[in-house]
C-alpha cells in the first residue's frame, strides 16, 4: 500500500456563522463547532485512506475563544499520524477578521479508523512525513496514544 | 455560598435516531451525539451554577458503539467535580433496546465554567458528594485536571 | 402480555432554546414545541409497548406560557391510559428558572397506537395503576375519549 | 373595525417531503407535520388580523393517514370563527398524487389570539360569512369552544 | 398526451421569516430563499408532467428587495413554456405587508426536465396557452432558451 | 484603495453528502447545493471587500451530473471581475472520488455587492489580474454584464 502525504488529504471549510450557529448568549455554540470539526476530520480522513471512516475518540480539546454571529470561520483539516487501521487528524479552528488576519478558537485531535462497506477496519494507507513540524507533531500523536492507553487501564 | 448535590442538577435527554442524525454510512454521526452532549452538559452545568457557563474543554471521549436510524438514545449529565469558577461534568450516552436494556455508546467529560451576563467567569456552588462512587469520580476528575494542566505546560 | 406500571416509560427531555427554536415575536414557536411534544409522546409510548408506535390524535391542548431564547425547557412524558392496541400519553412541559423552580407552559395528550413492522396495530401492554392521581389521569382519559367518539359521531 | 371575508385570508403552502421530514419508520413525523400547520394557520390569522398573532391552543386533532418521502404535501388555512380578541383557523393538509387528486391526511382547528408589537391582545375584525357551508363551519366552532370551556371548568 | 394549462400545476408557498432564515447582518439569506424557489418550482413541474424531475438550470435571477424577520413571504409557481422533455417554470417572491399589499423580491426562471423512476428524460405534456400574457411569457421563454444555448455554444 | 489578487479571497468548502441534503429521489437537492453556493461566493466576496456583501444577481447557472448520499463535495469560489462597488464570484463545485479525482457538477457566476453597516453600496478594492486565464475569464463576465444589462432593458 502506497504511502500519501498529509498536504494530499489536507482539508479546508469556511461558514459564515448565522443564527442557527449561535446559543441563547449570541455565542458560537460548542455542539455546532464540534459538528464541523467532526466533518472536516471525516473527509480529512476520507481522503487519506480512500475508504470510509468511523470516528472514535476525541482528544483533549479547547476552547481558547469565542465567536459570533456573522463571523468568518475557517476549519483545517490535517492528518498527523497514521497506525495500522487508525489514524489521527487535527482540526484546527480559526476566526477570520475582515483584514483576512486568522485568530485560533480551537485545536481538536481526532481518532479516525479506515472501514470498509461494511464497516470493519482495514489498512490505512502509510503517512510521508514531509518535514520537521509533521515529525514533530509525530511525535506528539506517539504521545497522545500512550496517555489514552494509560487511562484506558487505569479507567479515568 | 450553599453547596449542591450532583443529583440535584442531574439531566437526561432522550432522541429517537431520525434522518438527520444518521451519516451516509447510515449510522448516528458523530458530530450530532456531540451536539447533544454539549447541551445536556451546559443544561446540567446551568442546574447546579444556577447561571449561564460555557464550555471550556472536552476531555478524551471514545465512541464505544454505533447507534442506527430509529434507536432511542438517552444521555445522561452529572456533575463530578467543581473548582472555584469550572466545573466538570461528565455525560453518558445510552442506546436503549425495545426490552428497556441500555447499551453504553459514548462517555464523555466537558470542563464548563459558569459565567455572569457579560460572559466573565463568576463562584460556581460547592459539590457535595453523597457516596463512595462520587468520591471517586471526584478522584478522577483530579487526575483528568492534572494531566489537562500537564500536557498544556509540555504542549502536546 | 405482561402489565407495566407508568413509571416504567416516564420519559425526560431538557432543551435550552436557541434561535432555531424562536419565532420572529421572540417566543417559543409552536410548531417547535410540538416537534418536541411528539418526540417525547412517542419515546413513552415506545418504551411502554416494547415496539414502534404511531401517533393518531392530539387532543386540546393549550399553551399557558411563553418561553424565551436561553430559557430551559424540561418536558415528561407519561402513559395515562391503554386501549387494546392504542394508548394515552400526557406530556407536560415547563419552564426552569435559575434557581430549579418549574413553571407549566403546555399540557398535551396524545393518542398513540402500538404498530409491528408492516405498521399494522398489535395489542400494547396493559397498565397497572400504581396511585389515586393514576387512576383519576385515567378515568379523565376515558372522559376525554367519550369525548373524541362523540365528535366523530357528530362531525364537529 | 371593517369585517374580512375567509376568502381573503386563505393560505395554501405545499412541501415536498425529504428525509428531514420523515420518521424511522419512513413516514411523515407527526412533530413535522404539526410544525407547518402552525406555521399555516399563524399566517392565516395574521392575514386576517392584520398583527402578529399567537397560538393559544389547538384542537383534537386526527392524523387520518400516513404520507411518506417524495410525496406532495398541501395545508390550507381558513378562518372559521373569530371572537374580540381570539379567532379559530382550520387547517385541511393533503396528499397529493401524480393526477392531482388529493387524500386528507389530517384536519386541526387552532386558537390564535391577534396581540399588539408588546405581546398584549388587541381586537379582531369581524368575520364576514359567505356561503351556507361558513355558517356551519361558524356553528361548530361555538361548539368546540364550549366544549373547551366545559372542559377547563371540570379540568379534564 | 394530453395538454395542460398554467393554472392547472400553479403553485404557491407562503413563510413566515424566522431566524434559521435571516444571515449575519439581519437580512432573508439568499441560499434560503434558493432553498425555497427550487422546492416549488419543482412542484409547480411535477403538477404539470406528472411525474418526477431534476432542476437542470437558473436562468438570471435578480434579487430586488431584501425581507426580514416576521416577515411574511409568497412564492408563485407557473409553468412558461414546455419542450419535448424540459419545461421552464417562472417562481414569483413577494413579501406581503400587514394590509396583504404584496412587493416583488425576487423572479426566478428555472429549467427543469421530466424523468421517469430511473432518472431518464420523457416526454412532458404540452402546454395550453390560455391568454396574451401567457404567449408573452412563451415568447420571452424562446429568447431565454436561445441565450443559452448561444452562452453555452461560445462558452461564457 | 489597494487592489487585491483573486487568491487572496479564494474560498474553499467540503462537504459529505447527508440525508438532509438529499431529495426524495435520492439526489443531491438543488435548493441545498444553492445554499453552499451562496454561502461560498459570499465568503469570497467578504474577503475580497473586508466589508459585508449582498447578493444581487444568480447568472445562468447549469447542473451538470448528480451527486449522492455519501459523496464528498467541494466548492471553490474565486473573483472574477469588479465594478465600482460589485463584483462577480464564480463557484465551481466538484464531486470527489475516493481516489482525490474531481467531476465538475455545477458552475455557478453570482453578482455580490459590497456594502457598509447600513447595507449602502460601498467601493470594492481592484482586482489585480494575474495571468492569462483570469485575463479570459475577466472579458467573459463582461460579456455577461452585457448581456445582463440588455435583458432588463428588453425586459425578458
Amino acid at each position: 500500500m502506497e504511502g500519501k502525504k498529509a498536504i494530499d488529504s489536507r482539508t479546508e471549510q469556511i461558514h459564515a456563522i448565522m443564527y442557527t450557529d449561535i446559543n441563547g448568549q449570541d455565542r458560537l455554540f460548542g455542539g455546532q463547532l464540534l459538528k464541523w470539526i467532526d466533518e472536516v476530520a471525516g473527509t480529512t480522513a476520507r481522503r487519506h485512506c480512500g475508504s470510509n471512516v468511523s470516528t472514535i475518540a476525541i482528544d483533549n480539546l479547547y476552547f481558547k475563544a469565542g465567536a459570533y454571529l456573522n463571523d468568518i470561520i475557517v476549519l483545517i483539516g490535517r492528518v498527523t499520524h497514521v497506525g495500522k487501521t487508525s489514524l489521527e487528524v487535527r482540526v484546527d479552528t480559526y476566526r477570520e477578521d475582515s483584514t483576512g488576519k486568522r485568530f485560533p478558537i480551537n485545536r481538536a485531535y481526532l481518532v479516525m479508523v479506515s472501514v470498509d462497506k461494511e464497516g470493519k477496519p482495514i489498512p490505512a494507507p502509510p503517512l510521508i512525513l514531509d518535514n520537521e513540524a509533521e515529525h514533530m507533531e509525530w511525535e506528539n500523536a506517539v504521545k497522545r496514544r500512550e496517555l489514552r492507553l494509560m487511562r484506558q487501564k487505569e479507567g479515568f
